[in-house]
């Protein structure tokens, strides 16, 4: 299992803007081979900005990686421009593979 | 849906270290009540150390808050001690509530 996140930090009085932007928006991501699952997350607040994260679970890096170069994936991001002005500095990308799974 | 997580900068020379001792310890979240799924991250490598992160997804934040508060999260954490020396400073804690879930 692979898990991609991309952080966001989010001022305050942008988090209304952002959370409406991302959740308006049509997902590319249903029906993708080894696509799992999206959450979009809502983290702690500090210094006056709130931590969001985009969380994708894949079934493997590679299938991860595969998106990455399809077609969905650009016409996903073709419109990722319109949210640049609502959060700091760049998305933050981190990658993480599961060594261990415990399940209920 | 709330995700626990806690991020661990671990010295590549400690990383096999940090894992053996991860992989090995009992876990005490299977049945209780709210726990989903745990998983074991390793994250990207950057300046000579690996991000690891703890990933533990619950119902709700109050499922989690409710195991922070249990006999079974002091069982869990009382041997917290031994990988202190294993990675640098402290484990990093964020919590994140789903605003938005897509599925396959």
């Amino acid at each position: 299992m692979y898990i991609a996140m991309n952080r966001f930090t989010v001022p305050k009085e942008n988090a209304e803007a952002f959370e409406a932007l991302w959740l308006g928006r049509d997902s590319h991501l249903k029906g993708l081979p080894g696509f799992v699952e999206f959450h979009m997350l809502k983290g702690p607040e500090a210094d006056g900005s709130v931590l969001y994260s985009s969380h994708t679970v894949w079934e493997s890096e590679s299938a991860f990686i595969g998106w990455t170069k399809s077609e969905a994936f650009r016409a996903a991001h073709k419109d990722a421009g319109s949210s640049r002005p609502l959060y700091e500095g760049s998305p933050v990308f981190e990658g993480f593979t599961a060594i261990q799974t415990i399940g209920k």
